[in-house]
Order: C-alpha cells, then sequence, then structure tokens
C-alpha cells in the first residue's frame, strides 16, 4: 500500500518532534516534507533541531531538508503546531491551496465550521468539513485537535456526559513542563516549584470540551451546555498532565455505574480500526495514589486517558483524578489520530 | 527576664528540628528538654538527630541528651510532633502532670474540649482549656494547632468568612514533601512526577477549618456551617504548600472589597505584640502568576500566607490561590504561636 | 521451545520488579517463582509489590504467591537483588541445592571462586564456576553481576583496556536514585540536591573493574594491574548514572583511534546472539552536550552504554563521559545477560 | 557617614537581581542608578525585572528608573554583570570615564593588567590597578572576580597551595541552574537529567585559580605553575556549585594538617572588617554526606565555602568535595566583597 505523504509544520519544536516520531514507521502516513521558521530552513532536519526524545531521530527525517512554512509542500496533510498567532493566516493558505492541514494550533480551534476532534468523542463532527470548504471556498481543508489539558478532560468526560448528563464542573491541573514547548518553561522557574498560572490556559479548558462534547445540528456545532471552571499549574513534571476534577451530574450515577461506563467506553465503530486507536481509550484505576504521571502516562502507548480516585464529592458529586499524556494523546498524538479518521472516511483520498 | 523552659517532643523528626530552630534565640522560650523515641534516648541530641535545616543546629540544644517521651521533662510547656497513634496517650499524660501541651499532632485536634488554635484566628478559643481542665481532672492543658493545609486555609479564610459569608468551598492542595516528615516521601515516588493522594488529608482539610471558624458557645465550638471539598495531591517541592481555591459566599463581594479584606486583616489586638505575629498575616499579590513556594514561602518569616490569583468563578463565586510555609506557620512556627498566645493570656504563669 | 524456569529473589524491590519486568516475554526463561521477606511471603505478587515501573505488571507474575526465600522453589535460576547481608548466606544455601544463582547482590562478588561477568567483557570468566563447584562441593553455582556504576565503567573500559593498556583512571559519578532501591534515598534529601557520598560505592567502583577486566588464569583471576580512584554523587535523576572519566593509558591514542575502539566494540561472538546483547555494546556521541540520563539511557533497550565528550586531559591523557542505564545493564539485566551466557554454554542444561 | 553612590550594570539578570538583594542595607555602598539593555531602560525597575529571589525587590530601588549601560550613571562604582561580549567594550568606557568598574563578566578576567580578585586569596593584586591606569591612560579602573566554579575552587585551594604546594589538580563539578542566568536552562533540559557540558566553563576552570593563586612580580601577575583538568556538569539544584577535587601536592599533609590549613585560613588582616567577609572562608566537615547545595549553600550568608569527604586519593594525594553558593561569593556577592577592599584601601575615595 502506499502511504500519504504528509508533511511537519513547526517541525523543530517540541510538538514537532513528536509528530516526527510518531509518524515514522506508521502504517498510513509517510514524512515527506518539514518546515519550519526562517532561522531552521535550508538546513539537513538533523542540524536544524535540538532533538529532545529519548527515541532516536528517524534516519530519513534526519536528511529531509527544513523547508519554508508555506503551501509548496510535496505532501497531502500537513500536521501544524505552529504558534497561534503565525498559525491563523498560513493554515488558512494551506487549506486554500488544497491540503488538509491537521493542527494542533489554537488559532482555528473555535471557529465555528472547524471541528475540534477526538475520534473516539466526536467523530461525526467531521461532517463541518464541508460546511468549512463551501463557505470558504477551499480546496483543502482545517481539522484541529484541542490543547492538552482541553483533550484529556473531553475524553474522560464523553461516556460520562452520554450517560448521565453534565450540570457543572470544577478542574484543577498539575502541567507538565513539556505542554510549553521548548525552551519554554525556564528551570529557575519551575525547579522544586509550582507557578499557578499558564498563560490562556483556563479560558481554553472552559471552552472547548464544550465544543467537542456538542451537538453537529445542520451546519454548526451545539455547545454542551454546562459550565467548567479551570484552575491551571504547571509542576515540574517532564511529561503528563493531572486533573483533579469535580462533577455535578444531570442524573448522578452511583459510583460503580460511573466507573462501569469510563472503564467500557470505546468510542463509535469506526474509530476501532485505526492505527492509534488504543484498545481502551480510557483507563480505570483502583489504587488510592493512581494515576500518576510517572507510572501511568504511557499506558495505549501514550493515548490512553488514565482516571482514578472516583469518590464522592461533599460539594458537587463526585471527584476523580484524570491524567493524560500531553504531547502524546494531548498534542501531536491527537493530530495524527484526527488524520487517521480523515483517511478512513475517504477525505484524504 | 526569665525565659519560660520548654521541650520538644518528637525533637529528632522534621517538625521536631523546625521547633528547635525556631526556638533557638525565642525571646520568650528556651529549650531544656528534648525528647525522642527509644531508638534516640540517652544520645546527644547532635548524635541522635539527621539534621535536615540549612541553618546550623543550636549549639545549646546539640549538647542535650535527648530524653524518653514520658512526664519528668524539665519544663513547662511541652512542644509536641509526635505520630498521632503515639501523641494520643502520652499528650493526655503530661496535660495530666501539668505540662502546658502544645501539640501540632492530630490526635486531640477534634476533641470537643480541645481548642485548635491560630492566634490570629481563633485566640478566645483558648477559654476551652478551662473546660478542658474541669471536665478531664487535669493540672495541664492540651492545645493543638492543625494539619498545615488547614492551617493555612483557616487564615485565609477567616476575613472573608468574617465579612462575607462563605456557603461552600473547593479546594485542590499541591503539598511539599515536607508535610510527610523525614524520611516521609521516596524520591523514587515523586521526581519529577504528582502522587494524586495523601492518606487522610483531605478528611482534616474539610473538617479543621469549620472548627478554626466555629462560635464558642459556653462549653463548646459551633463549627462553620459550610461544606468543604478538598482534594490533595503530593507535588516535588520542598517547603510550600499551593492551594486552588473556588468559594462561593453569602454575600458575594467584588473583588477589590475581598481584596481589601484580605490584605488589612490582622487579628485580634492580644495578638499583634506576640514575638511569632507577622505585620501582615496575609500578603496579596496582584502579579497574575503568584504565590509561588520558592519566591513567597518565607514571607513573614514563613508565617504570612499568600493570596493571589483573585478572580471571579464560573462556577462558585470566586477562585484564588493560597500558599503557605507548610512546616513554619503550618506545623512548628504554629504551635510555638499558640504557646505564645498561652503565655500572653498568663496561663503559663 | 521448553523456557527454563527461574526464579525471582527479592522480587518486591526495585531491582526484583526490573528482573520481572525484563523476563515476561523473555524467550529463554520463564518465571515460575518469586521470593521475598517474611512481610511478603504467602501474599500474591501484586499485592505484595509496590510496583514502581511504567509498564504495567506481568499478569501471570502477578498472581504468584510470594515464596520465602529459601530452597525449595519451582525452578532451574534463581535471580538474585537480596540485600547483601542476606544474599552471602542465602545465596550459598541456594548453590549448593543445586540452583544456578545469577546474583546482582554484592556478597559474592569478590570471592576468588566466583565470576563477575559481563558477557562482552569477561565470557571466559564463566570457567570459574567448574573452581568453584569443586572447592565448595557444590551442585549448583554463584555468579555475579557487578554494581551498576562498576559495570558501564568496565563495559566502557574494556576495548581501550585492550587496544591501548591502561595506568590509571580517575571517575566522578553523578548516580541516579534507582540505585538505592525502594524507599532508598527520601526526597528530603535529594530534591534539589546533591549527596557527595554513597556509602560503599566508592570502594567497589575501584576495585570490581580490575576483577572483570582481569586475566584468567589456571583457577584465578589476575587482576588488572591499574588504579582507580573514584569519587560518588548521588544526583537528582530517577534513572542512569553519569560518570566523568580521567585516563592515562599504557600507550596514549590519539582520539580517532579512541573513538573508533569505544564504537567498534562488539564482543566475542559467542555473545553475539544471546537475547540481550544490543546491536552495539557502546554507542559513541559526537554532539558536545551528550550522553544525558534522559536522552540516552534507553538506547540499546537499556543495554547500551553511551560514550561522548572524549576530549584530551590535561592532567591524565583522555577524558570522556559515559553513561549506562544502572537498573537495566547495570543491575537485573546485567544478571538476565549472564544467565544467558550460561544457557548458550549448556550451563543450565 | 555618607555612603559610596553605585550602579549595577545588567541589573534586571539574575546576578543583577543579586547585587541589588546583597547592596540594599549595604553599610557602604548605596544603589543610585541601575542600567540594564535597550529592552528595559525607561522603565521602573520594578516594571523591567522578573524578580526571581525570595526576599521582596528593596523598596528605593523598585521606584529607580533603568537607565542605558553607558557612561553618565550618577555613581562612583559600577557593578557589572553583562554578557561577555557587551561587557568587554562597555566596561572599558565606564573605566576610561573615571567609574571604578567591579566585573562579574568574563571579559576581561585574564588580562594582564587587571586583577581577579578574591580579598582573603589575592588583595595585594589590586596593585595592579595602577598599572591598568597607567598604560590604558584611564581615570577609572577594571577589577574583576573570577566565574562561580573558579572562585569557591580558589578560595579552598589557597591555604592548601600556601602551605604545601599543589602538583596537579583534577576537578569534577555538578552546577546549579542559577549559573546559566535567566530564563538560562530550559526545564526540559535539566528535569530529572545532568548535561555534562557546560559551554567555555571548563576552560576558565582551568585557567583562573592559577591566576587567582598567581604572585604579583612587578607589574604582572606570575601564574600558579600546576595544572588543572575540569569536567563540568548542569544537575538540576537551583543554587550551589559541588565540585568533586582530587589533588597531588608537592609535600603530601597528613590529613589532619590538611583540615587544620583549611578551617584556620582567615585572609590577611586587610579584609577580617570588610562587611562581607564571613567569619570563617572556608567550613570543614566531618559528616561523610556533606557537604550538600540545599543544607550548605548559605553558610557565612553564602560566602562561605564548605569542604568535606576529606580523605586519600589512590591516584594523586587527596580527595574532597568543595561546595559554594555560586551567585553569592561565586558572582555579585564576590564582585562586592572586591569592591569593599577597593574602598578599604581607600581607592574609592
Amino acid at each position: 500500500m502506499n502511504r500519504i505523504p504528509v508533511g511537519v509544520l513547526g517541525a523543530t519544536g517540541m510538538v514537532g518532534q513528536r509528530f516526527i516520531q510518531l509518524l515514522s514507521g506508521h502504517p498510513w502516513f509517510e514524512i515527506t516534507a518539514v518546515a519550519a521558521s526562517e532561522r531552521s530552513t535550508g538546513q539537513r532536519y538533523a542540524d536544524a533541531c535540538h532533538w529532545l526524545l529519548p527515541t532516536p531521530m528517524p534516519e530519513r527525517v534526519a536528511e529531509l531538508v527544513v523547508e519554508p512554512v508555506a503551501p509548496g509542500l510535496d505532501c497531502r496533510v500537513v500536521f501544524s503546531s505552529l504558534p497561534s498567532n503565525v498559525a491563523a493566516e498560513v493554515e488558512a493558505q494551506f487549506a486554500k491551496a488544497g491540503y488538509a492541514v491537521c493542527s494542533n494550533a489554537s488559532a482555528h480551534r473555535m471557529d465555528d465550521d472547524v471541528p475540534l476532534l477526538i475520534p473516539e468523542v466526536n467523530a461525526n463532527h467531521v461532517a463541518l468539513l464541508r460546511v468549512q470548504q463551501a463557505q470558504r471556498g477551499w480546496k483543502g481543508s482545517i481539522a484541529t485537535s484541542a490543547n492538552c489539558s482541553s483533550t484529556q478532560l473531553a475524553l474522560a468526560l464523553k461516556p460520562l456526559y452520554d450517560a448521565f448528563g453534565i450540570r457543572a464542573l470544577h478542574v484543577t491541573t498539575l502541567q507538565a513542563v513539556s505542554g510549553a514547548g521548548y525552551p519554554g518553561v525556564a528551570s529557575l522557574d519551575i525547579l522544586g516549584n509550582v507557578v499557578p498560572y499558564i498563560r490562556g490556559e483556563e479560558e481554553k479548558m472552559e471552552r472547548e470540551p464544550l465544543k467537542m462534547l456538542g451537538t453537529l445540528r445542520g451546519e454548526r456545532i451545539e455547545e454542551a451546555p454546562f459550565t467548567i471552571s479551570a484552575q491551571c499549574n504547571r509542576v515540574p513534571v517532564r511529561d503528563g498532565h493531572t486533573e483533579c476534577v469535580s462533577i455535578a451530574f444531570e442524573q448522578r450515577p452511583d459510583l460503580d455505574a460511573l466507573r462501569d461506563a469510563l472503564a467500557s467506553f470505546r468510542g463509535p465503530p469506526e474509530v476501532a480500526d485505526l492505527p492509534s486507536t488504543p484498545p481502551h481509550p480510557i483507563h480505570v484505576h483502583s489504587a488510592p495514589d493512581r494515576p500518576q504521571p510517572i507510572l501511568d502516562r504511557e499506558v495505549g502507548r501514550g493515548y490512553t486517558v488514565s482516571v482514578g480516585r472516583i469518590r464522592p464529592c461533599s460539594l458537587l458529586d463526585v471527584k476523580f483524578v484524570v491524567l493524560g499524556h500531553n504531547t502524546l494523546r494531548g498534542a501531536a498524538g491527537g493530530a495524527i489520530h484526527n488524520a487517521e479518521l480523515l483517511a478512513a472516511r475517504g477525505w484524504l483520498a
């Protein structure tokens, strides 16, 4: 089988490196182009990139020459982890030029005609791409994945929202430094410390899950109608976001029913056979001190979200802890998973 | 002026060391006895103790011989940071024998006739000691300070509870490893990790602040009548607990009024001149990314609690972040502060 | 093919867990027994063990019942990571009873008739087992692997010692906390800190590599005749020891010859096909800031040692940095590798 | 007494902040000017500076307006922690214009006519400033302090060099992240990791101590004639450099004599009364696991260097561990100490 040629925009960054790591050996996709900012263009990828992952840089990619971030790349799909201010314009140029953009940047996430996808959660939102093409006159398209902290939360909420309804939700995060990219968080700010603030993060967490859990009505998404309050913290952890969640449900479930809803969740059948779909999107822990970033972030190759410490909340109904890998499921992995969904639906033909 | 002779129970532990550090050079108190478990008794303190503080072990204390944890110590006050299971019995023996016990152990905190004190918050609860002596037939007494995470929360809540009333509260903590004592948390459990569980901590946080904010009615404390929901996490920070708080008020204040209430809080006049009382019990931050453990835990020599990121909560009314030094204000310092209050009230005469 | 039944002594400890992780799915060995101290015996392994690895506990092992650490286990080989004071006696009992003991404990490492093995370095020292059986009247045997910090050093030295001779060596280590087992290093001792002392470590590093690089003469090993001076430090790293080495050679090589000797090293042919032998025992880095624990410890599934920063030394001849995975190549993995060597030589038939 | 007006060049950086912290309340000096790069000029210092120290920004300095880094500042002394490439030119301009420059930048350290000072080590090298003024036609002068890692080493070596002579020295460092300034080391590079490389650091360590321990002969310094070999590593420690040292002496001392030489060292009498001179420049530890950054870096307000683990070296003569505070004694504090020496010698009149 011929693999689909893909490019990576922002290829030298932290998420860009994860794209390259995950796409190396991918059964459906093949990296044929890497693009980055002016500082890197014209260099071999191996020379331009300060590689930060514990697996070696794929040899084929190491030899690619870094190209400018503009249409003209030899590929069908572009994965974008561009800074948001750059992404707004550039992703639109690629979509106009006919590329299928699968973006992890925030620029277009909340546009009415842009789907914000997690395959197991809202595969049917892909239909929005037709609306997008019609409205914008684009030959290509933009599909987005959410902020890392929003993604793992939405995935954990999906079966609960469907089964019991959600009235309100409070979440406090303990987020890893890789979420800020490289060089990102200075060591003097975070070694032995907590920074109780991440610019723009709380706003995203209070909004994006509602779009992902929303309902496609004709040409638009009707957002899920509950309130989220988020408090976001940076902690000295390399990878893996921990989220302490309290929920008030429409119909308060007993804890066993809630556990069952999480553990038995699978997503729609069309998603089951995508290469990145893990056997269990959600792993439920019974040990009282789990999940933990170091022990649990790699479950399902980083695509499984872990939930533990399920217990009653004296204020809302139920509390629990959600853990996900922020640069795998929560960033590069999520965007690749979305591209797989597009491919399976014939969108990349 | 002759200083009051005091002893430290559990003197070799983490909190015990803080007692000794803070009492060295104290204007009112003088350490005349150190006691610890059998393993240490009979040794010089310098030999028995694995000193973990960045200031040198006080020379006079270094030469004291460690005594058994039992009445017979040559002092008027004993400070206790004993493990809870030991403290229950031993502290009662000391109180019976006439000592004024100022304890940071949890054993007696919630006893009806034992005050759970923070001088700025509930100095008048000292009156409960008379009830205690009458009921138990003790010549001495037990006064307690709360769990570290409860203490800093109660202090930050006091002016808000008085001014605006509180209906409900949600708190998620990011707690330092020193709170678990020594050896305490294993490095393999916490380096680059988060442990979303601390045994017994959430139960204490949901209960203790209500007693501290409670009202003395005759011979008992009527607890503050609101609900607290707590989620407690351990993070790789040495000292300083961070707490993300959301509050629903009886009368929702505007944010400026709330800031003013916090910043202008001083505690009752009788407390102002205690040696450990900081100029401002609460410091209010305006920078968006404060307070932080490394930068703010030492404010007011570790007796000031910092509050920052005051902003509206989309679910309850207001959110903010509280930071305190868990072994200074939150443990040894708090118990010493309580002893100062007892001394000022003539209780140690 | 029937796999050889093996047992793990000290199965609940940090190295014990690595044994179980690595042996799960091993092509030649199958875990049929787990043994640990009295505290654990009689329990399911899953209940007795505080699992600390990021891969899940193998399901088959989880169900095994923990047995006492004494002969009677149903297996042919026992892997030991017992504390040294226990290992001395117990390992001898197992050897006497006919088991092939592959030990990572230090108790017998320096015994004259016990080989201290690294397959690529001194596979021929296996012959010492015959001497051992003859002298001690044992049906079984004890083969040992060295201290983690000694192992990676000896492996990096082997091709240099053979090609150029070594006159003297200075090494300073920066060692990971997993080397101390669990609970091991307290977080209060190591978070944001360095501890410039590891009990007994320098003595081992100054002695063990000389035995491993030694020559088998008749019935004994003649140690390599050079001097090692070691300084050992603990640093806040989870896995992976970094060693800064300076060497004076018999025949000073130019740096390219030295690099070639390291990079082309393979060990003897009989070792090439052992399941754990990595393609390259030594990986040579050219980037100026490598090797680093986080980026390089997993190379060759943790069996490859990395060497970088090769440069002249103004005092001796050459300086470089060695990095190895202390619980894979340096502990459990090393002992398994040794067992594979024994199997290949027919010793386990 | 009127205090001497001083300015800080590079005032917003990590070392600049330490200058301001240490100069606040200094008995001889008063900050009257702060200067920094264009990005900051014209702003209040409080607005221009991302303050990273646990003590509050001094209120008077907070209100100063940041000025350009060029002569015209209203002060007598300028303290410089400028980047080396900027410092080369700018410091000369200040010296030409009549300022006494006390620099921690590396630009002029090794100039023949520029003293590289540690008051306790080589106060007499101040005489070089006359040579400098004569040769360069400057009204002012440049005096420098060494690299942090060199400074603490030279201080520890001074009494040993004087008493026993030194033939050769090997040092491996474990250096804190604050040495790289802010933002400096990215958290992704150092959390749970070691980086075995610091650009330019080994070259400085192999050279600077020889100049500081050198002898003033007429108009120049004759460097100490021994060889240093250095290996430098970055570790996840906030403040405090640890150095593992091995020394070959001209006359090998017994260990007690060596300990005595270190512990009794005081520097020349003229230095004893400088405000920053600590009671003991060197503190000798007897505990086997000291010094440690967290426990020992603050000794003598960060001006005392700690030495421990004194023991024989099997390769050279003696090994020990040196610890110093890299931004106090090792940077800002060192330069202030030098300015005190200049003032005491009447150089600032």
